[in-house]
Parts: C-alpha cells; sequence; structure tokens
C-alpha cells in the first residue's frame, strides 16, 4: 500500500503530546512552526505513490507495492535500485531532511535481511520481521531515538550523588508487555512519523540490561511526551526570507516516557545489552541506513554547489580565476560524495546470503567524509557570500512601503541581476550557510552518527587488518638482512 | 569631556532615518529590536566615565580629559595602555562588538599622527586634526561605511547595461561643501553612534575620483537612510535564551545618501582615487584600527575558551584525556592571540615621529589568523556541545508550566549542574555557535578586513622582501660550484 | 605478443644516452642506480605475461593477444577488467611506479576510441591508430614528456631579453619527417620504457604553434639526451636500509632534443596549438590515463595503511583509543579512494559510441582528492612513527659487529617484535615518509597532475554548471514575494 | 671564560666512543660525516668570544664574562637580552640546530633560578647551582637525553616478557656516585657537545624510582656509546647539491650506557619519580629552554620565507596575484612566530622572585604553533617549488664536462636567472623540502617536544582555568529565568 501524502497528515492528528517551550501543539499540521515540514513530507508520500514514479519509488513483494526503501536486495542492480529512490527522497528537500521516511525503514530493512542477528532469548527475531511487514505494508514513516541523554551516559554519576538515571528504561514486566520510562534523545522527524524505534546504537555496559530494550511505539503513545527543540520556522517572517527553514525544519525532539507500555509484540531486544547494539552491526541495518544518510547528503552536496556557483555569478566574481578554481574544488566535492555512493554499489558485499551489501568500508568511508567536513563546505559557501547578505533588507517587507520599494530596486539591481531575485538568493544562501537553521545543520551533520570516534571505530572494525599487515609482511619477507650479517636470532641465543 | 551613558543614548534620539524591513525605527534606544545593545553601549561610555578607572580609561590633554583612545602614543607605555584601554571595553561586550567607540576613533587617531598623510590639496589635513579634536573632545562614537556595495565594484559593468552605478560619489560641488549620493556598506554600529566617516579603505581605479570622497556625517544628516539587516535581537524569546543576541547585536546597516550635504570642513579627502586609500596605510591609521580589532578577538576568544571548558565540565568530557587535550590546545589559541596582541607592543616601530605605532607585521599577521581561523575555533565548541545543544527544551518558558517545570528539573538535571543552569550554558553556547547572531559572527570575522587575499597583500606591502631575499642571497654567497667545475660566466661567454 | 621481463630489459640495452651529473650510463638495467628499478619493470612484464594471470592482465583482439591497458572498452565489465589489471600491477610496486607501463599507453588507448579528435589536417587520427596497434602488438612500453620547462612557460620572457626559448619545438620540416629541438619536462620512466610520447598537456597559446608537435620518439633516438635527476637508490647503504629506494625509484628526466628527427608516421598533431591539447579533453584518453593513476595511488594507499597498522603495532601505541582513532581514520581514507575507483565504473559514461569511458567528473574528483593530501596522509605516517626512526641504528651494518649485533639484539628488541625487526620496519617507514625517495613522492604527488588549479579547472570544465544552476532556480521558482507585496519588475518599469 | 671554536673543537677529541653502523668514528671534527657540523658548532663558539658582539653575546658576573645565555633575568630587558643572543645563534645556522649550545644551558639556567624546586632529600639543590656554575665558567656545552626508548615506556611489557627492560637506571650505588646502565633517547647534538644531561621530562610511574636519575656526564664517560643515526652529511655529493646537510646536521644518537659511574656531585635528582620532572615546570627551567626553540624556529622561518621569495621570483611565479597571496600569507607566518617570541617578552612573568621569566602560557602557544604546523609550512614551499626541483640535473659535477657545461649554461638559464644560480637554489630548497635532510627536520620539529598531547597538557596545566570558567559564570550571573517563571531550586525541593 502506498500512502498519499494527505492520507499521511491524516494520521498525524492522532492525539500525540507535543511541546514547543510550555506551548502544547494542538496539530503539527496547521501551527504555523510545522505546518511547511508536514507539507514537504506530505509530497514525499505523494511523489512515492506518484504512477509516473511507480517503478523507480516502488516494488512489488507478497502481494502488494512497497515503497522501493523497503527492497531486500538481492542483487546489484536491487542497490542501485535503492539509491535512486533514496535519492529521488533526498532532492525533494535538497537532502534537509535526515530522517525522511526512508532512513529507519532501512534500517529495520537491514534487519530483516538478518533477523537471525536478533539472538534468542532476548533477541525477538519474529517480531523484527512483523514489524517489518507492518511498516512495509501500511507505508508507516518509522523514526528512531536510540542515545541516551548527553552526560546521562555514565549511570554511576547519577548514583552516586543519588539521582534518578534520566536515561530510559524497562521499570517493569508485565504480562501483555513491558513498561518503559525515561528519556532518550534525538527524535529528529518525530512530529511528522508514525512510530518511534527505541534502542542503543552507543555500546551499552554489560550491566545496563534494562537500558537495553528495543522497541518500536507510536508516536500518541499514551505517557509519552515529545519536548521539541526550538522551531527554525517561527522565527522565519516569510517563505522569501526563509525558505529552507520554513519547508525543510525536520524539528528534532527529547522523548520523555511515563510509564509507557510496549506490547510484547513489539520487542525486539531485552535485557541483552551487547545484543541491544550488535543487531545494527551483524545484520546490514547499519549499513543499509546509512547508505541512506551518504546518499541524502550528496543532494545537498548538489544544491551548495548550485549555491556556490548561482553567488559566484551574482557577484561577478565567478569572473576571476581563482574563484573559478573554488568553483571546480566545490565540484571535485560533490564528485566525491557521488563516487562514493556509486563505489558502494561496484563493490557491494554478497551479505548475508541471499541477499546483498552495500560496501561497508566505503559506506563508512562516506560518513567519515561527510561528518568531518561539513563545516568545511559551508564555510566555502560563506567565502562566497562575503558581506553580500548583511547588504540585504531585513525582510522582503521593503516591497511594502513604495518609496522603499522603488529604492531597493534602483539601487540593489546589478549588471547581474535585478535587486529582488539577488535578495532572494542571498536569503537562500544565508538558510543554507548563516541562520539558525543553518546553524542546526551545521550542529546535525558533525554529530549525524556521533562523535568522529564513534565512526572511525566502525571504520576500524571493518577493517581486515590481517589483510593489510600481510602486504607489510610480504614486502618485508622478499629482502633481508645481507647475506654477510649476522641473523638477530642467531645472536640473541648466544 | 567622558560622557556619561544616559547622555550618550540622548544623542540618538536625534531624529535619525532607519528602517528594519518597512518598519521605521523611532527610537533605537527603546525599540526591542535594538534597545539591549544600546544599553551595552551605554555602558561602555560609563565605564569610560567612571572615576575608579580614570587612570586606564582615559588621559588627560589640552586642558581635558579624554578616552583614552584617542591618546597619541609617543612610548612603548602608551602603547600599552591604549591595549589596556581597548581590552576593557572589548570585554564588557566579549568581543561581540567590533565597532565600539574605540574601533574608528583609533583609525582617525592614527592619521590625526601623521596628518601629512593627507596630502592636499586634494587632501585636507587640517579638517582632519579638527575632526580628531571634535570626536575626542566631545566623546563622540563615529563608525564607518568604507565598502562599495557588492558586485558595484567594477562601474564599467553597470554603464554597459545602462543602470546608474549604486556607489556612493559626489554629485556636485557647492560653496559650503559636497553633495553626495549613492549606496556604501557596510555601517556596522551606526544605529547606536554619532557619526559616520566615509571612506574607501579598498582600491580605487585612478578615474573613480567622484567616489574618492572621505568626510564624515552626522547619523542624522538629511537624505541619509540607514537600512538595517534583519536584527537578531528580534527573534529571541527572551534574555535567558538568547543573551547574546540580546545585547550585543552592534547592527549592520547599508547606508543610502539621497543628495547628503557635507560642509567643506568635514571632507577630507577629495578627487583623488589613490590618496582616498592612502591616508590609512601611509599613517598609523590602518594599524591603530586593526590593533583594537586584535585585542577585540582576544575577548571573544576568552569567552570561547571559558564556553569550552564549562561545556566540558557540563557534559563530562573534560575526564576524557583526548577532551583536556582538546582543551589545552584551546587554550594555547587563546595565549596565541594574547602574544600577538603583546607582541606589537614589544616590537613596536618608532614611527611616526616623535610617535610610535604597533609593529605592523605582527598586527596583520594577528589579523590573518584571527580571519582565517574563526570558523574553525567556533568549530571546536561546536564539537564539544555535541547534541547536548538540541536535548533542551524549545525555551525557558516550560518553567510556566508547573508539570512541564518539574518533569525538565528533575530529568534534565546532572550530576554536574540542575536543569536551568544547564540549559542556559547552552542556551549561551549555541548563541557563540549555532544561532544567527552566531552565523553572522562566523560571516562577519571572515570579512572583517576583507577577503583574505587584501589582509596578506598588507601582509606583503609591510614585508621587506630585500631583507629575506638576501638572507638566501647571503647562505648562498658562502659556497660555490667545487672548484674543479667551470663557472657558468665563462660557459655561457664562449 | 606479451613480452618476458627479460626481453623487455633487453631492448633498453639500445644505447640510449642518459647522464647523471657528469656520468653517462652505459647500460640502465646493470647500473648500481637503477638495476634495481629495471627489474622491477621486468617484474611487471613477468607478471603480464604469466599463464596463470591470463585472463587478467591480458585480452585478445586482432588475432593477438595484449596487455589489458590497450583494451578499449565497450562494456561496464570491460571498464572493471581494465581497473584490475591496472591494480595488479600497481601493486607489484605498492603505487611507487607513477608511470607503469599501463600509464601512457591508457592515454593512447583513450585516444583511440576517438581518432577524430585528432582532427586534420593538423591532427593525424590514422597515425595515431597506427601507433595504438603498434604499441599494443609490441608490448611496448611508452612513456611521455608533456610539460614544458618551468618558467620558460612564457616565451615573451626570453625573447625580452634574447635568450633562446628552450622548450621543445619544430625547428624545421623535411621531407620523411620533422626536426625537434629543446628540451622538455619530465620523461618520468624514460630510462626503463622504449618511446617517448611528445605533447602538451597544459594549454598552449594560439601562437605557439611549433610548440604543438605531437608525436613519438624512441629513447634511443640520434640526439636525444635524457639528464636524469638524481637517482635515489645510489644512497642506500643496502636493501634492507632504503627498501622502496633501492627497488623502485621509477627515475626523472629532462629530455633534450638536439635536432632529432621524427618520421611523419610518428606525428599525430603539428602545427595546431588548441589541438595539441584538445586531444587529450575531448577523447577518453586523459580520463583512461588518470584513471590508472587512481588506481596506482590506492595501492600506495594500502601500502601505507598497512605501515600504519604495523609501525602502531610496533610502538604498542595501538593500544591508545586515540591512535585506534587514527588507525579507523586512516583505513577510511584507504576505503575513500576505493570508492572513487569503484564509483567511476558504477557510474560509467557511454561515450564515445560505441565505447564506454569511467565517470569524468569522480575520475577528476579522485585526482584533486589524491594531490591535495597526499602530504597529510604521510604526516599520519610521521606521527605514528615519533622518534622510533632517529633511535635505529645509521645502517644495518651493526651485525657486522659482534658486540654491536650483540647491544643491538639485547637492547633494541621489545615485546612487540625483535630488534633487527623492528628495524626494518622502521627503516621501510622511513622510506616512506622521510628519506629522499619519500621527499620526491611527496614533491611527485602534489604535481602529478600539474598544480592545483589545473585540476580543478580539469573538474570545472565537465561540469554540467547550468544543472547545477538549475537545481537553485528550480527551487526559488516554487515561492516569491509575499503576495501583498509589489514585484520588482513593475516597479522598476515605473 | 669564552672559548673560540677552536678551543671547542679540541675537547672534542676525547676518546668518546661513536659508532655509525658499524664504523667507529676516531674524530668527529675530522669525519666527512660530521666535520661540517663540527665546524658550525666552532663557528657558534667564535661569535660568542667575537669582541664585536660582546654585549649582545656575554654578560659578567661573579667576576667572569659568560655566555649571555647564563643570565638569570631579573628585569624585563634581561629577557630582551637572553632572546637576542639566542636569535643570533639561531641566525647563525638558520634554525637548523635545534640543540644549539644555548638550549640545554637555559634549562639548567632556568632551574638555577629556582633551585629550591630540587627539594631534598632526593634533590640536590647546590649540586644543581654548582654544575651551573660549572657550565657557565668553563662555558660547557651540554646536551641532553632524557626520554625513554620508544615502546620502552612500559615496563612491565618488559617484564610479562621476560626481557631486561632496556631504559636507562641506577643499577647500583658506591661510596662516590651512583653506576648507571641502559639507553636512553635521543641525544640530539651529543657529538658536538662535551656533557649529557640524562633526566626525564616525560612523567614517570611512581615506582620507576631507578629510572629518575638525573644527572650529567661527560661525552667521553668510561662505559658510554653514543649510536647515531644515518648521517645526512654522508650522502652530499658536495656542500653546492646538499648545502644544508653538509654544515648543519646537529646529529641524533642512542645513549647506551654499560655501567657508567656518576659522582654524587653530579647527581641532581635520585631515586624520586615525581621530582624529576618536577624541577622542568616547577621552575623557569622549561621555560628558557622552550623559548630558546621558539627563537630558533623562528630564525628557521625567515630561511624559509625568503626561499619562498626566492624561489617564485626564480619561476616567475611572484608575478601571478594568488602566489604573492601565498607570500603574503608566508610573511604573516612569519610574524606570527616573531609576535609570539615578543609577546612573552612583553607579557613576562615576575616569578620566581627575584627573577622574571618568559610568559609561560605564549610559550608554550608558540611551542604548539611551531610543532603543528612545520608540515604544513614546508608543504607551501613543496608548492612553490613545483616540478622544479627536478628539472635540474643530479649534481653539479655536469659543469665538469664541457659539452654537457655549455648545454645546461644554454638551456637552463631563464629570464629570471643564469643555470647555475637556479640550480643552487633549488638545491638549496630541496634540502630545505625534500632531501632526508628535511624529512629529518619535518620529523623532528613535529616531535620536538614529545606526541602534540604533551604540549597541549603543558597549556592546560598553565592555564587558570578558574578564570575563564568566571568569566561564563559571571556572564550568566547577569540574567536569568524571566521574572514570570519559576526557579528551578524551588521545584526541584518540592
Amino acid at each position: 500500500m502506498l500512502r498519499s501524502g494527505k492520507e499521511h497528515l491524516e494520521t498525524l492528528r492522532d492525539g500525540r503530546r507535543v511541546f514547543v517551550g510550555s506551548e502544547q501543539i494542538d496539530d503539527v499540521t496547521r501551527h504555523p512552526a510545522f505546518r511547511g515540514a508536514a507539507e514537504t513530507v506530505a509530497a514525499i508520500y505523494d511523489m512515492k505513490a506518484d504512477p509516473a514514479l511507480r517503478d523507480v519509488m516502488s516494488y512489488e513483494e507478497d502481494g502488494g507495492r512497497h515503497s522501493i526503501y523497503f527492497l531486500r536486495a538481492k542483487t546489484r542492480e536491487d542497490l542501485q535500485r535503492r539509491m535512486e529512490g533514496h535519492r529521488r527522497i533526498a532532492e525533494l528537500t535538497y537532502g534537509m531532511f535526515g530522517r525522511s521516511p526512508d532512513h529507519v525503514a532501512s534500517f529495520v530493512t537491514g534487519m530483516a535481511m538478518k533477523p537471525d542477528a536478533l539472538v534468542p532469548p532476548c533477541g525477538r527475531p519474529d517480531n523484527l520481521v512483523a514489524y517489518y511487514r507492518h511498516i512495509r505494508d501500511n507505508d508507516i514513516y518509522t523514526v528512531y531515538a536510540v542515545v541516551p541523554p548527553q552526560a546521562a551516559r555514565n549511570p554511576e554519576f547519577y548514583q552516586r550523588q543519588n539521582i534518578p538515571v534520566p536515561t530510559l528504561r524497562v521499570v517493569r514486566e508485565e504480562d501483555d508487555g513491558v513498561v518503559i520510562a525515561g528519556m532518550k534523545m534525538l527524535a529528529t522527524g518525530a512530529l511528522y512519523a508514525n512510530d518511534i524505534w527505541i534502542g542503543n546504537v552507543l555500546p551499552l555496559a554489560p550491566d545496563q540490561k534494562k537500558e537495553a530494550i528495543t522497541c518500536a511505539i507510536p508516536c500518541n503513545a499514551p505517557g509519552l511526551t515529545l519536548w521539541a527543540r526550538k522551531p527554525m520556522a517561527l522565527d522565519a517572517k516569510s517563505e522569501f526570507d526563509s525558505p529552507l527553514a520554513w519547508r525543510y525544519d525536520e524539528s528534532d525532539s527529547m522523548l520523555l516516557c511515563d510509564d509507557v507500555k510496549v506490547p510484547w509484540e513489539r520487542v525486539f531486544v531485552h535485557d541483552d545489552a551487547l545484543l541491544s547494539r550488535d543487531i545494527y552491526i551483524k545484520s546490514p541495518s547499519h549499513c543499509f541506513g546509512n547508505h541512506q544518510s551518504n546518499v541524502r547528503y550528496w543532494s545537498k552536496m548538489r544544491l551548495l554547489l548550485g549555491l556556490c556557483s548561482k553567488v559566484a555569478n551574482a557577484t561577478g566574481a565567478d569572473q576571476v580565476p581563482a574563484v573559478r578554481e573554488t568553483l571546480g574544488k566545490m565540484a571535485a566535492l560533490e564528485s566525491t560524495i557521488a563516487g562514493l555512493v556509486h563505489g558502494q554499489i561496484n563493490a557491494f558485499e554478497s551479505w548475508p546470503a541471499p541477499y546483498v551489501c552495500f560496501n561497508r568500508r566505503i559506506m563508512y568511508a562516506g560518513l567519515e567524509w561527510c561528518t568531518q567536513n561539513y563545516s568545511m563546505f559551508i564555510d566555502e559557501l560563506r567565502t562566497l557570500c562575503g558581506g553580500g547578505v548583511f547588504q540585504m533588507p531585513a525582510d522582503i517587507s521593503v516591497m511594502e512601503n513604495d518609496e522603499l520599494a522603488a529604492q531597493f530596486s534602483t539601487f540593489w539591481q546589478t549588471p547581474q541581476g535585478d535587486a529582488i531575485t539577488r535578495m532572494k538568493l542571498f536569503k537562500l544562501a544565508w538558510d543554507m550557510a548563516g541562520s539558525e537553521f543553518a546553524g542546526r545543520h551545521l550542529q546535525y551533520e558533525k554529530f549525524y552518527a556521533g562523535a568522529s570516534f564513534i565512526i572511525r571505530n566502525h571504520s576500524f572494525r571493518e577493517t581486515d587488518w590481517n589483510a593489510f599487515n600481510k602486504l607489510v609482511d610480504d614486502l618485508m619477507a622478499t629482502y633481508d638482512v645481507p647475506a654477510n650479517k649476522k641473523k638477530p636470532g642467531k645472536v640473541a641465543a648466544e
């Protein structure tokens, strides 16, 4: 089943409990802080259901037609199809929606390709497969909250000072399910989604059994409150002045559970700290989910490259050789992520049988590249903008006053463009590089997959060090201490 | 004369014409977008006039007591006094006010130390000295607008397309002065100042004579309109939520002159394109003005270092060796700008007689360091913050709702601090690293002194290349082609 | 025909005129400065001819079996085969041979896929195709010299001072060919090759017609002298002490022609300055040649990664979390070039019909990444080595003295390894990161494809800027000045 | 007493036991591997004794005239004098001698300004003061070896595998002194020095008492062998071809003690692991020693800047705006270290009474800047050189052959210079950026003061974190939760 955008918006009016500061939000699809992004999500659903894009955006299986990102890939071509599907979705938001409907769905799909990674009894593979079918067949939008609150990662800290550990955990088991309580960060996209997957992508200590709960709950679960961070759209004077914040602020929320009941059939891992993380990396889950993020980032790079080009045109700087060199460099950067995405397909892994997986090391290389460099990429756009962003009027309301409008149109035009088009461009560039929306993305991309050591540890783990050590050993084995010299073994033995 | 803060605020209610979008601002000292910053400026004036700081913040000359930044330095100790004065002012705003009252005053003072750099007849040294005395004696706050609008730097562009060149120029001369019209960017601080110095810090083409006008006009000059960029304070929900934007948004405005009359006694350079820029670099003007910027940046680095430390404490990351190493590195960076400021004094130049000047090459090295690295420094704070900035509630209004307040206080506390103190810290850090106010500073520091090649050209110009070439020549002169080999000269002559 | 290594070495004893300083080299295959590298080239030939590698290293066409790098690719699989062939060759030298036999051969092959890029009459497509067949069928090793001497790029310089322009040019035409004279840099690998391709990869000015000559000459052409730079192997005390310099110093030579005759059938472009460069970029020539370089660099990264790992093991630093993070980062870098190579295949271009080409933008992205970052990658190895490289004895001759040998074996051993194995590893690491051989590679990789602006210009040229500008235009077209505001067109028209 | 160079060379012919590989060196002042550097050291002594430089290079105290670097500074002017003295010495070697005679002398002098940092009974302040007077009065050249062998830092490693711990330690105490045995790295400069200071600049574990020995021994002490790393001068074909290696290779040696007796009066710390390191950082010792290194590095930057300029001239690239920008940037970098050196003086500390000290935080900022950036600085020179370094002949012996000499002189000349002068310049640049000598300096500067975390820990330790935290606390104390909102304390108390 493929939902329409309208149908999806209906599902969001479900009584969920959302706060922005002290303001409770009745309907995220209509509130000015959120309606723009809600419409963006609806547009994604409409695109998926568009008959013209039928082959690109969906596939058939088990008698139904499903979003392409539920496809369990068996061939290189299947991986290519997944990538194309992610790309269409990403391009709709210019990569601004990190947790679009295909993100967590890819995690679940990757896990459903190797359910035996959920080792019983603490793992519940059947529940996982059933959940996969459920969200696939009903076109459910699932997001996740898989990280404990910052500074709460060390429970001893709290215990020593007799403060309750705030991290979400199982507080009791009942016949029909578990009851969870506590806080988890950071349910990005939750305001526009149906379900929240709760789990642990960071390693837990073995004794953190009760925190090991991995499950899915609906966004309107009784006892669940979503504490939204400041919505960027709220400060936007108009779509013209803040076009990205207006439409693409996907929201981030702290998830606070006050005794939320989770039925057993939605529990995937229970009481096993190690397993609760292993399920992501011992199945294609982490790889499929983060491949989506590589593809999404690529769309962002494409918008960034377009903005660099347009801004350089607008200032006339594109005539300067050094600026053309910068544009060539930025184009190479866009091609780099393109190459890394394509490379993951060309060097795919035949794992887990009978399925195939994107090349994991290249995927992590992409993730490393993306998270390490976003600040620098945006800095290039800043450099190209120069002071241009500040010479524009505070907002487009200048056009409401005849005298100001006339002056603006006369004085702010340049040979490269009329005043309003230039202002439109610079406001857009500012929303990419300088606004609070931009600031959120600078923070977000840097911590997309956690602190840098986390990604590097993934890269370390997936590397076959023996092969690389052997390369050096083999080279060294081909020559030796010159013949007339004594060998160390002998000397040491004397 | 040393004004009080209250006296200064009075001078701002002078009928100046200021627009924010289409909204005309009646009184910048009372409008919510500007009153916080206006109070900050008043606090600077109060500090200068504080009897307890009399020796630090002021000096006596010509029968009056003046702000220290008007001191024409004759000794190393005088330079030290200037530096200390700048530092006090900078620390009051944590370096957030780039164009505090001591900035342009230092440019004017530097020029008044070598008025003969304003070569007559196009230069008018007497007017300059008189203006120096005027602002010194009346404690005037002068800012400047010394750059043409972006993309308008090539007048031919406009002429070819028959569009009026928007750059400010002299449109006619009259008995009592010149009349100027057009646009100039970017009068930072103008909303809180008394006068605007108009000039050209970027080189003009020789035929841009009419743009070469260098003069000073009051902020309420008839015909003058200030088009403010979006004020950051306007989006602040409260001082708690956006403490830096609330107080320290110094404002940037495009200056638009619709036939503004400038009396001859306020004209400093007229009709000489080359001279209009030379006056800054052939006198200590540029050096004194930018020394202030080095000192100001230092104060910002001090706040940044404090924030890095406090945030690392708040997350508990300060216990991690790698984070302590980062803090050590950041501390070294703070010491670097400290060292560069002090170094300019220790290696002072005895120029122009009978005065002394900060070491110019070290000052430009400081400027280069500051502008090249700000993005990177802020990126370190982002890294230390991690996702912590997004786990805080949208704003402090949560405390208005009893239930939310109780939950917040319980769940957001950590062993390192109570919920509100942590939120306060992260909101402050976000205003430094992620908010639109932060975005403006990231743009501002990068272009503080223009594009990077401009600063490097200053550095190139002040370097005695002969001395460095000689170093290599002298080294090479001490050895030669081995004796038994032929010399090139001979062979070439054959 | 596939030559054996021995057969190839025979071809090098052909009377070529080679100088190292004032020493003329009789036989590069036996001289201590060059024999190690000559043997390496022989090993490449042997590998290509090895029946066990028949399918990987060669293919059949026109009734013969040829080295795989002459394959004109018609499918994605063909591209994959080429890549695998390059990889085998590169791994044999750990990427140290930039101009292995597959490099220029790939340029020629790419050109032979689109000979009409050699537009007559100045271009001679038939000669090119004939030359392609000649080197393919006879397994010829061709290198090139395609850059004018540094500082000689501006002929006016020379003319103004009445100094002869040293750059190689046609000095006269004769019935049976052209006569060339002058200097060209930098014929890397020429000492071990059969032919030298002479051409221009940098743009010429339109009037540099006589320099536009593009042709091939044998390394023993009468009148040709090769001036070798300092051979790194000469300073090697032993293979143990300098294993990379010993074997893999491919040599760089200035090529000096004193009236060398080139028969017409070896002339490919004549008298057309623009065309002499266009033939590389308007055919797959530049792409095929530089794809090889991406693959080769990948092999170097593999050795580098192995060295990082082994050195970290040897010092015990691999137990430090921060060092493991570094290793994870380096592993991600190795995967990055792997991904870029694979990505060029997955995103191949169907051009020029009926052939296919590696994705050009991704290839240039790889080239940019490789040239920009080599210094940094080597710096990581330096960091991992620490002072370890200097605590080893000057050379392995210590083992010749019993007392020293005993002390060395006792005191230099560590729990991670015996003294000699550690010394062997650190000498190898030093040859990668610190020796003069390493210094040459640091210089070489940085200028592999010329100054950075050259690569970025390739990237700029191959980018479809309209597509990226359109992305921004399309986004901006979806919203406008709010309805109640005037449109700029109208105001401007008033 | 001030030694002449000749007198100093005499002191080096003292029977010291030095090995290069298996070759024992009889007389370092005459052996081709070392005589160039020995003459350089002699030149430093001659300069110090030069009557014309009497006031700059020496001072009087206790009835004698001493090298200026023994001056215990009591005023800012004294610090300035020390800096000038270091600068003269550094300029003589263009900063290539890290361990020139003023380096360890500064450590000892700094310690002699606060001998009570050597807390008895394990510390022996009287011995230290006596040693200070001894080396001052006799103009002794002392170097040091203060780091254990790499990988030997964890003694348990060795013990577990039953391998002797190689680190130097006290093996027995006797009436007239202690007996030490084992290895210590890396006695840079020892071949040209008189004494070696043995100690520990890295922290020891508390139980490493026997390694805590801090003492001084003569370079010819019975039982002491110096194992030199490969001497760079040995590969130099001529001074013309390798001018820096020829003269300035200061040597690095592993120090191996086979039961060396140290009389009690040369023992400074004994049996106190903590104290053995504290003596450097609880006295001005570390600061004075590393101030010298800042000054020395500055001289290197000056040569580097000269080379950048000359090379850009030689290639004609100095006419390219982007290259001039690079030169401006490099000039700013040279000014940065200049500023940091001067800043340490201007911001001097009045400690320890009655003496004064360079500003420690700025000194560490300098050290951080120097060690972090050397690779990057050299990379700029590489970039400016381009392929020019490889187009030069292998060595200057080409001038011995008439035909080659004529061709060389004709073809290698450019409008910027004759062939030999260009070759001379590029050989020099290569010795700075690409030769094995250059490789050693790239390694050396990076590890000058140990791994980067060590320097950052110094910076961390010297920073008054309370002051920076207070800055943030004070700012946050000036605003609060808005008045109408509840305070956290109250809620939490409910």
